[in-house]
């Protein structure tokens, strides 16, 4: 997604040369616009699914997960980090473990809000190593539930998240797809 | 606002005398048509207001704040809980205290996307005693930035924390103001 890309360039912030940072519009501050944009270019993507319902994680999936919702006219669900105090026991639960952090998060989606009959599209702000989405993976299987597809913004190319998740069958999208950094310039796939 | 009210009417869960789950269409599963009503409505309410930024706290304003966003054509910025490794230093922060968790969670905004310039809208979910509200303005005016308004979808009237807003001189709208919780029904303001 051109648009998306020369945004990245533009204002994303280069630390090293694994890290970039999308604070400035999309996981901090929020250019709503462009999610717009990146909403509507997942509907065209994954228009030949029937998908009823979209999954992400708390906090920087929420935004993005609800205005691409609109498009597909289907609620959201979110799966919350921790320890699910407000969310009462009847959950299914899954692990993530972040590279970047170097810690494992539980999370978990109320068993109510996802059943055998959905058809869920995932969505995520970034794919590294894939921790989220396949936490996200597991808990939708374990409710039976199928995964129509993962809809990624950015994802690292140069980890082995998406290649991983590929070679297992699903039908990931990313919108932009990061090859590698190399002395503060960001190539494209 | 009616068609919200008839909703948590219809899907809120009435915890004893004081707690009213929404995590059906508000804060875990996500109802974005409904959202959508309610962006309409907090433009409706602020539209005399030169809102240039929406400023929420993660995780469950987000999705409420980017929805409204886009009826003011302004972006939104979250609020990181927690020790902000992912922000940088150079951050501002405050403090929430929570009394349904019984617990302090500092909330931190990086100075780059908040200015002297901004006139803010605050957005949040609910509102009891104003822990949330009262952390997001303390940020606000460190920047130098004005509040322009505090958009709430639901605010316990029972609890002190519109009273004291209100007081204060906060221009605070809530689309539905929970007065008591009685055997089981829910009494609106």
């Amino acid at each position: 997604m051109r648009l998306l890309e020369e945004r990245i360039q533009k204002d994303g912030e280069i630390i090293g040369n694994d890290i970039v940072k999308v604070d400035m519009f999309l996981n901090h501050q929020i250019d709503v616009e462009l999610l717009c944009e990146i909403g509507k270019e997942f509907k065209r993507l994954f228009a030949d699914r029937p998908v009823n319902k979209i999954v992400t994680i708390e906090a920087s999936g929420i935004g993005i997960a609800c205005i691409t919702a609109q498009y597909f006219s289907v609620p959201v669900v979110f799966a919350k980090k921790g320890n699910h105090r407000n969310v009462g026991n009847d959950i299914y639960t899954g692990e993530v473990f972040s590279f970047t952090k170097g810690v494992t998060t539980q999370i978990g989606i109320s068993r109510k809000y996802i059943s055998p009959d959905d058809h869920i599209l995932i969505i995520d702000d970034f794919l590294a190593n894939g921790g989220a989405a396949k936490g996200l993976i597991g808990i939708i299987e374990q409710a039976g539930a199928t995964v129509e597809g993962i809809g990624i913004v950015i994802e690292k190319g140069f980890q082995s998240g998406g290649k991983e998740l590929r070679e297992m069958g699903y039908n990931l999208k990313s919108l932009a797809v990061i090859n590698s950094i190399d002395e503060g310039k960001i190539i494209f796939g």
